[in-house]
This record gives structure tokens, C-alpha cells and sequence, in this order.
């Protein structure tokens, strides 16, 4: 995060705002920057002719600590009543993964978390199976399966969510091919920290086996969409979507094969974006600062 | 279509067949190409899981003429009750093209026809609106428009099409942004031959306006789709689709200019498979022998 | 380029600049925005870590007129000796295109010209061939057309090229297939203002014939390159690249064919941004602010 | 590889062949797949305009075993002098794994060979570092490291590699980015069966460093291909290459983390391919049976 300066060591800011659109946000949030004698290494904007509101997330170099950086920006975030954050560059994000029985997501997630790819710091596996404990166990990750296979069940798992994401501070909820419909409740209570991958290319093919959907009408491209969870199923806002060419010899296990890397990447994408600060949400749509 | 060849010019023909999948049917029709002299050139096969059925297609240089090797043919395709189609490699298919206002696809048609790299024949443009008499003119092709604001007069063009089908012996129809929807009668005269482009990937975005269906829903890629017409709009067997990438800074008319180059290439591609024969149909899915 | 506001119109401006990199650039310059009255649509930035240098591109809403916009910037462009350049958004770049035999890629200049596509015009396309004359026409751009086959006509050739950009002000020469090796004086007086297209995926198949080398070495992508041209051929700074997939079935001929579609339309985006202003030049590299 | 029928169990043959290309080979292959009661699920055939060889790879179903099959295969391969292969479909591959220090491909490799996604069998991994013994362990496999920085050690590790080959009845010996150079008398004895992944989109950048010189370069897509190991380094003939778009942004260390996904799945793609038996060589050329 710092590295050493003549005027003493550096840190690596990353800040973003949103607020209403008007003239002269970008020249105050950069007299900020440079009233804590910060350099911008990083800088992208977005003006939302939907929602009329404007969005910024800047990278900043500064030998400034968060205490001197945010005196600096207080009056500017209050000014325009931003909705804003700010963060250290490179700071590992607390993410709780949730999972089945498909394990390429979650080892594409925990290979790159230790080869110190992915700025993630992975607590805790929580299954409804037992059968990627030793995939997990191998990354020293600890790993917690319990049955959902009736509403109790149910319940007891999403409390056990709940509780992981208190005990943890957990910042970002990972479904990696998690294969049960979470509950309203528990959509709500992660409402924009909860990411699902899912193995289509939405809108298209909601819903259950969307491979076999796929195949059935024939497509000619199959894909995978990252969105946020919300209760409306697989309506989320998206985050990320990759495709790759297939034909019509393909049966539908070959499709689920195929569409694997994709579902990988595109989830591990997200991933990396939600915890560089990348993602901002405009109502139902994302602006990815990538 | 025929080259010098020591005994005699060799004659290139392209054989399509579909029947009820059993054993040795690649047996009997590789024997009728040897009794007729020929070597395959180019061969595909497929089986259908879902239906049952075989689909083959060969290319194959002979000095036989038509008669010889339909003659030849006749015991196998008998034998397995097949639905075939012997024609010769390049010969240019009657297309009749119909299109609105947006010029990129019947550009496109119209430039490659002339350069020699699209096998078809177009002898007539037909157009709900006038705007693009010039382009069409340019290229030397009969171009005619009559406008379809209501329910007479889109049957008067719906009879026009049908005419010019019959009088120019067309073998293909083509939706090149043609902004109307057939009725359920012309879409079964023409079952089987008449391509539609739709500017999304489908099944997503179905109807009217995908564009802005797609900013709505923040997809990050958008696409388009060549697609058979049938009477359940948009629901015709897919022939081809292609994609690109967008991000949330694009406005709905930003999203329309980039998704025309997909629209173009993509309905290029599906009548150039179709008029050398690639494409068969198997069910509500197509196979495509690239 | 202006639309009405309370205030009077609006113009739209791009400004863009270059200088050695220091803290307070996007302070000043927003600054100097804010006085005239203006409002940031749209921002990017970089700072090279090769050449010390930063780079900026912004457009920016404002009543204020070209003269009064230019009077704030002055005392910043000064201050940080800054490259810069103000320019309206929209307006149509001054365009020389010189072509040969093959049409595709100016058939899709001309029609998106035409189209209002791509923010050019071409007052003249000149050609070392006469087959391209009816498309040109057709698109009323005049078209002159002389032989290049020694060492005279080729002199002739070039002082033709440089009367036409003085004559029309030309501010981007495009060789759009051109098939001729530019002169190094022709390469030196059309500096920064000169892109080329060249049909592979550079350097892979630098020179001549290179579907010819592609199809020999056996690579299943073959590509195109829009680059600056500059007196070492085919190694100007590269300023867009497309693939496409193919097979060991496809002859060379039908790598010419199927590589087209990656020529026009890489060159066609190559020549929109940098008529948009996006292209910046870094030492050998290229800036391109999307 | 076998399947219940109706008439005892059928095994699932897959036969690749060559030889110089004449008529009626395709009708004398089905005979003898009919003669041995086959079905063709699978088939593709290739005619090289360069060197005039056929190649053919089918699939074929039936209930004759290995002895059987062969008899009726025999006349047909003898007559026309074939190369030829004839595997039981799926059967794993016997594969050496060679690596340093990049986990990524080794990774990908042994996740789905574990996954049942890729038909290898891996009895030995041999890296020059010692850093990969953990991850591979944790895959049950064997794992040697020992060092290469000098003459001696070099000719020490090249004969462990023949060894190991012998000893495990090797079939294909795959380079995960090991990051030595073989010997011109190892790439001899491994001719045909020995696959690397080079990091970049060859012919572009060979040698060492590619990013950094793609970096250099400004190339706006980076690559990874598959190819064939001989003696005449990155030169060998190429079974399969990606590229993913860039920007004028990325760091040279970027570049390295994004072409990693590309340099592991294109590999693996490769190494499934042939493990398939549809890699073909065609003199410098590779035929892709997909």
C-alpha cells in the first residue's frame, strides 16, 4: 500500500463518490486532492442521463493518511451530498463464499486469491454439500457444509450466512455456483454486497437449467452473467457477461462443460472489479470503472 | 463450376440429405460418388440425439453431369427415404431482399453480391419506404416501394412479395431490417426461406425496440441474430448470432450505431451458409455445416 | 453541436493535451472549465510510466465560445507547457483517402460518411487505379485515378497527394489498401496524420503477401492493423487490432475473403477515433481514449 | 467406452488415418466400418492443396473388438500405404508434465483431469523449482523438482525426462510454461509428441519476454499459443492460439496476470485435442479436427 517517498512513505488511495450531476464537482474533488498534496494515478467519471446523477472513482497517491485525506474532502462530499468511499488501494476485500458441488468457480477463486491475483481475503466456504471440502481444505481455507433439503434446513444455513458475515465482517457475499434460491430476507440483508454467477447469458434462459434451455432453442453463442442478488431472480443488476461460440453438436453436457470457463471468469471479473472499487450502482444498471 | 480435367471439365457439386439415422448410409452414398467418378471434396455429418434423424452434406468434383449422378444417387436416397438437394458448388441463389429505412444490411448484400464473394442473385428490392432507391440503384438492381401503413396496403405488399417470388423464381427471401411483421400466411408460404436479422442476442430482447431493452436491462454485451421467420415472432430456428461489447456509458442511439455491424455481418453469414447449402434443419434447431 | 440552453447555446468542446506529468493538472484544468461556465461529459487520463508524460481528454459543455474557452485555458496549457489542441465536438475531419483496386474498405468509409457514422469528410479519394471510380461516384466524391508503375509516376503521384492536402486542408490522410510503399519524404510530411491498414495481426507478417505467410505458417487467427504510418514500414505506432478464427481448411484466397471484414472495420475505427480526437501518440505507442 | 446394446457390449473406436490423396477412400473406410457392424458418430476429412495428402478421423460405434476392427481395416490402410491410429474414444492419455515456477497451467491441467474434463493421466510432474510441489501434491501426483542452471544439470534433468518417459509409457510430454530451453536432441526424441504454450501470439514475439516486448510494440490484443516443440525454437507447428483485448494502460506485470487466463486455456484446449486424437500434422501445419 506505501512505498517509500523523499517526504516520507506514499499511500495509494482509491475514492469514489455519486451524487447528483451539477458543474464543478471534478475541480473540487481534485482541489482536495491536491489541498493533501495527492497525485491522481487513475480517474474515471460518468454522468447518467437516466438517473441524473454523477459518478467518480479517482486513484491517489498522497503521503496523506485517511484522517488528513478525508478532512480534505469533507466539505466537497457534503457539499454535493455524496454517497461515497474510501479505501486503500489494494486492501483485501472480506468475502464469504458460498457453494455446491461445482468446484471450478470456487477453486478459479481460491487459485487466484493465493497466487495473489485477486485482492480477496476468503474467511470461510460455507456448502450445502460436503464434496469441495477437500479442494478448500487445501487452500487452508476453513469449510462449513450443512444439508438444505427442507425449509428448516434452509433457515438454519442463511442464519449461519448471516452470522459469518457479522463474525467476519464480511464485505462481499460470493454465490460461486451456489445452487439454492436464497430467501427474500437474506436478498435484502446483502442487497449490493452479493454476487451470483449464473450460467446464461442474461435475460436470456432465467431460471433452472439453462443449458438445457439453450439447447433447446438452439443458440448459437452460450454465456455467463455476474449480477448483485436481489429477490426478483436473476434480475439483478449485471456486473459482467463473456459468451463462447458453440454449434450444434453439441449435446447439453457438452454445453455444461464448455460454459464452465466462462462461468468462471466472468465470476472471478466480478470479483476483481467489486473489490477494486469498480462497481457503482446507478439504479438498476452498473458502471463498471474498469 | 467446371474446370478442364484430363477426361473432360469436372462438374463441383454440393449433395444435402437428411433421413433416418442407421447404419451404412456414408457407405452407400461415398459408393454412388465412386460409381459416378467423383472424390469428395468436402464432407460433414451429424446425428441428431433430439430427433433421430442424419444430415449429411458433400461436396464432390465429377465429370458426371446431373442426370449420371442423380442416377446414382437414386437407389441410396430411395433406400433411406431421404430428403436431399443436389445442386451445383456457386451457383448463384434468387434472393429476393426486402428492407425500411436502415441501409448497413442491404449495403452489405449488395456490396458483396457485386464483389463476387455472396453465391446470389438478387433481381429485386423490395421496401416499405423509398429512402433507399439510390443505394439500391447504384448497385443496378430494380428496386420498388409501396408503403405498409395499413391493413390494405401491407396485404398488397404481402401479394407484391408474393408475385415477385413466383415470377423471379426466388429461393430465398431476405429480412434485411424490413420493419414490419408478416402476417402468420406469408411467413408459412414461406416457411423454410425467408431469413430475418433481429438486433438482439435471443431470445433475449424479443420485439420491439431491443436496444433499449438492452440499456434498460444494462447488458454488457449486445448482439444480433439471424433467425428463419416463422408465424411465433422471433422464435424461428437461429442460424447465426454474433456479439460485442458495450459498457454503461453508451446511450440507447450509441447502442444502435455499434450493434449494425453485428446486424450486417451476421445476416451476411447466415445467407452465405444458406446459399451454399449449410444449412439444414433439424427440428426447431438448424445445423450448420461450416 | 449546440443545443439550446437557458443561458444560450451550448457548445460542445473536446480539449486535449499532453505534457510532463506533475500534480495539479486536473485541478488547473478543471478550474479553468469551471470559469467558463462549463460542465465535464466526458474525462480520461493517463500517465505514462515510459515517457514521464500525461495525457488528457475531456469534453465539456459550455456557453462559452471558442475564444473565451481558450482565454481560461491559456494561463494552464502555458504553465505545464502543454500539447494541446481545441476542437468542437463533432465536427467533421478533413479527409484524404488514397486507394487501389480493392473497394471494401472505402465502400465502408464512404457509406458511413454517408450515413453519419463517422465525423469525416473526403473531398477527394485518390487511387493508382481507375476501378473504383463507379463506387466513388456514386458516394459524389471526386475520384482521380493515375498509374503508379516507375519511378516518375510514383513522384507525380506523391506531389499530387501533397497539392490535395494543402488544397483541402487535409487533417488525416487514411491508405485505405493503398498497395503502394509511401516515399520516406511523403512519410515524414504526413507525420502523425497518415494510418494505414495493413492485413495481419502485427508484427506477425510485416511486408507483402501476408494472408500468403499466415496460411503458410499454419495460424488459426488472422488478423488487421490500423497503424500511423512512418518512413519503417509497418512499424508505426498501432492504434487498433481485430482477429478472427479460422481453420487449416481455408486456402489462402479464403483468408483474403474472410480477413476483409477485420480490414474495414478496424480501419474504420481506427480513422473514427482519431477523428474524435482519441488518439494521442506516447513515443511508439498510442493513447486511445474510448 | 462401452456401452449395454442389444447385441452385447459396444465399444467406441475412434481411427485416424493420412495418405496420399486419391477417390475412393472415404467409401472403402465406411465398407470396413460397415464389415465390422460399425456406426459412424463422428467424422471429418481434410484434403491438403499443399502437400496432397487426405486426412480422415471418424468415430465409430460397434461391437467388434480392437482384433476385429483391425481386420477389416487392414486391406483399406494397406492398399492406400496409411498412417494411421485407431484408439478406444476417451481412453486417457499418458502425459508428462514439465514446469517451473508459474502455477497456472499445471493448475488447470491437473483441476481437470481431476474434474474428468480433460482425457490424460498424469503420472509425473518434473519442474526445474521446487515451488510447485505443494499444489501438485495436493492433486496426488508425483512430483520432482530439481535445479537447471547449468550444462550438467540440463543434460541430468533432459535424461530424468526420457526416463520418465520410457518408464510411464509416455504419450505426450506438455511444457506448463517450464521455462528452459530443450535441447535440440530432446525436441528430436519427443518429435510430434510434445506440446508447449508460449506467451504470446506467435509469430509475434518469440523468444523471451514477449509481454514486455508487446508492451514495447503497443499491440492492443496480446495472445497465448499452443504449438509443437522442435528444435527451431517457436517455430513448431501451432495447434491453437487466443488473444484478449488490451489497452494502452496496462503495465507490462499486467499484461503477465491477463494473458495468464489465455495462456492456460489455450494450452489445456490443446492438450484435450490431442488427447482426442484431433491434432493431425500436415508437413509445418496442424489439422484440427474439432
Amino acid at each position: 500500500m506505501t512505498t517509500p517517498h523523499r517526504d516520507g512513505p506514499l499511500n495509494h488511495w482509491v475514492f469514489t463518490l455519486s451524487c447528483v450531476d451539477s458543474p464543478g464537482i471534478v475541480h473540487a474533488v481534485s482541489g482536495a486532492i491536491v489541498e493533501s498534496r495527492g497525485n491522481i494515478t487513475e480517474s474515471q467519471q460518468f454522468q447518467s442521463a437516466d438517473t441524473g446523477r454523477f459518478f467518480m472513482r479517482v486513484q491517489v497517491e498522497s503521503p496523506a493518511g485517511r484522517e488528513e485525506f478525508e478532512s480534505a474532502l469533507r466539505p466537497v462530499v457534503e457539499r454535493w451530498d455524496m454517497t461515497w468511499h474510501l479505501d486503500a488501494v489494494g486492501r483485501p476485500l472480506r468475502t464469504l463464499v458460498l457453494a455446491s458441488t461445482a468446484g471450478h468457480c470456487v477453486n478459479d477463486l481460491l487459485f487466484r486469491q493465493r497466487a495473489g491475483q485477486l485482492p480477496v481475503e476468503i474467511p470461510l466456504v460455507l456448502s450445502n454439500h460436503g464434496g469441495l471440502r477437500d479442494l478448500v481444505d487445501f487452500y487452508g481455507v476453513p469449510f462449513e457444509a450443512s444439508a438444505v433439503t427442507n425449509a428448516d434446513e434452509k433457515a438454519a444455513f442463511e442464519q449461519r450466512v448471516l452470522d459469518a458475515v457479522d463474525e467476519h465482517d464480511i464485505e462481499l457475499v460470493v454465490l460461486a455456483r451456489y445452487m439454492q434460491i436464497l430467501s427474500p430476507e437474506l436478498c435484502d440483508a446483502l442487497a449490493g454486497r452479493c454476487i451470483n454467477i449464473h450460467h446464461s447469458f442474461l435475460p436470456g434462459f432465467k431460471g433452472a437449467n439453462p443449458y438445457r434451455q439453450a439447447h433447446a432453442r438452439g443458440v448459437k453463442l452460450i454465456g455467463a452473467t455476474a449480477h448483485f442478488v436481489t429477490s426478483d431472480l436473476d434480475e439483478g443488476p449485471i456486473i459482467e457477461q463473456n459468451v463462447v461460440r458453440v454449434d450444434h453438436s453439441r449435446s447439453v453436457a457438452e454445453l455444461v462443460a464448455i460454459g464452465q470457463d466462462e462461468e468462471s471468469r466472468t465470476l472471478t471479473q466480478a470479483v476483481k472489479w467489486f473489490a477494486e472499487r469498480r462497481v457503482l450502482l446507478d439504479g438498476a444498471r452498473t458502471i463498471i470503472f474498469r
